[in-house]
């Protein structure tokens, strides 16, 4: 398939081609993929189907500049971190494609780097759909999850602890930087375009989280999610986040803070558990070799408090600061 | 939720609202829908999941004028369409919305559609994503059939007859009508415009339908799947095509016949089946009221046969001619 110039049947057909070369490893043969008016598969016995979707727009999710390799690998990294964030395991996805025309200089790389994150997670393309248009990808994830044990946003108990995997703000500094034509360093430029999903530690986390989500939006923003959902509000120590590489080196403590709660695209998961979960919590660390790092507590709703309350403060050296929250809004 | 001026989480607040509104009767209560990292749902226990997916972009799509009630159904209509081609039973879609803008005049009337033609399959929305941009919707739709029962286009035999339901060529007659800025008759502007996914036919046709495929590139170029799947060609009879109403006496025999074979957006069910099964299938005819007619039927390859030949002939009163077919290209 060295054609030039790719029409829409033969995107597909290498879409198809790559995929099997890339995945076929260790993949059950019972299903039917590409090439029927839909995908049939066979949901594991017991198991709860867990789906999430996302769709990146050029100009408004990714610059222009990016690397093809490292935009189909971010596009599928961020369905993904949805499924660790339930905890689930990763199964198929499909694949939308609106391109302004068929570039095999810029789809190659951007379909090999996704494939083989894809076949990492052990996760099948089944299908998809290909249409001219303005850049944009929409995928959709679906995992599954023994049902008990999936990891919602809303099991979170009162003094439970508040967990962080990784580190916080690299990927907001790299944003920082490119918004002032600077050059990330590479820590920073690795944590924008190619996070790595932590699936590992979502499913080593089920029946010992009480409540996960990920983080896309910033630690204060998604974090005030969880808290809403399970009807608590959070304390975060300002000391312990664990800051990006080099962050407060070249940002200053206070902007570097800044980039850990408010930042977004870490594609880390912010976990809760109850305190007596500790020590099972550092051996997972060790057992999977992922930072983990507890950075505060969740509390009960105070029975006045107003429904514009802050859900999440902040408790530094000078006291207990409110944080203002809103996540990433497109409109 | 009567404010000017939506944010984005009062839109998804307000899609959640109406989904309820519009859906909540007889959905199942033990399910995770929207408002967490992944949706959570049950497979039914020993069904396979058929999936399909489609994006449509605006100015490629559909017109810039079409009603946005009319785009919300037919978003969804033709993603129900391919599971109504499977003989799965809809359960479950998602919605990804890339707008330029938050205008309610145009979201409210296109959810309620969509939600609507949603209840009526009890098809239920778990979830989805909305982002700024030109506008394009994608849609993922989730339906389960009994693994042996799906309906794939590689089942066909030879001598099989071929069927279509419904008429044909109605939707490519108003594109043609709109193309030269003339009104469409109604019975053009609905099938355009308003098609209804055939999904009690085609869970009616399981274990009665050798194979089948929906009607979205036109008869011939869908058929022609169809064939190189089940590794044969086929024959129609061009006096056995149900023409759309009123297309003979607008355009005249020969075009309407090009309208019916290779016109699109039909949305209609072209599947096969033996000839034992046709009184069969005439029961399931007059059980649904749905138009059915047996346009054609199947043969084997020949062994000298080119890769290129002609899949799909068409027998007139002047003989046998090979068409040549090939679907709707984005690129």
């Amino acid at each position: 398939m060295q054609t030039a110039c790719w029409s829409e049947f033969d995107l597909i057909e290498h879409i198809r081609t790559l995929s099997l070369e890339l995945g076929a490893a260790g993949f059950a043969s019972d299903i039917l993929g590409i090439g029927d008016d839909c995908a049939l598969v066979q949901a594991p016995p017991g198991e709860s189907l867990a789906i999430s979707t996302d769709t990146l727009v050029a100009g408004v999710h990714f610059f222009d500049h990016v690397a093809p390799d490292a935009l189909g690998h971010k596009c599928l990294a961020v369905n993904l971190s949805d499924l660790a964030a339930m905890g689930a395991e990763p199964r198929w996805f499909t694949l939308n494609l609106t391109l302004p025309k068929v570039d095999q200089s810029f789809l190659e790389p951007f379909l090999r780097a996704m494939l083989r994150l894809a076949a990492q997670h052990r996760c099948r393309l089944i299908g998809g759909d290909t249409t001219r248009g303005p850049l944009a990808i929409t995928i959709t994830v679906i995992g599954s999850v023994p049902a008990k044990l999936a990891l919602k946003r809303s099991g979170a108990q009162p003094q439970d602890d508040v967990y962080v995997s990784g580190t916080l703000g690299g990927a907001a500094a790299a944003v920082k930087m490119h918004s002032e034509t600077r050059k990330p360093n590479p820590a920073q430029a690795k944590a924008l375009d190619w996070p790595e999903p932590q699936l590992a530690l979502g499913m080593a986390l089920r029946g010992v989280a009480s409540a996960a989500i990920d983080l896309s939006d910033g630690l204060a923003g998604d974090l005030a999610h969880l808290c809403r959902a399970s009807k608590l509000h959070a304390e975060l120590a300002a000391d312990a986040l664990p800051l990006a590489e080099a962050l407060v080196s070249t940002f200053g403590r206070a902007q570097a803070l800044q980039f850990a709660l408010h930042g977004g695209d870490d594609y880390q998961l912010c976990f809760t558990a109850p305190c007596a979960q500790r020590a099972r919590i550092a051996a997972i660390s060790q057992e999977l070799g992922v930072q983990i790092t507890r950075v505060g507590s969740l509390h009960p709703e105070q029975a006045n408090q107003a429904a514009n309350q802050a859900l999440i403060k902040l408790l530094d050296g000078h006291g207990v600061h409110p944080l203002q929250v809103r996540g990433y809004q497109h409109f």
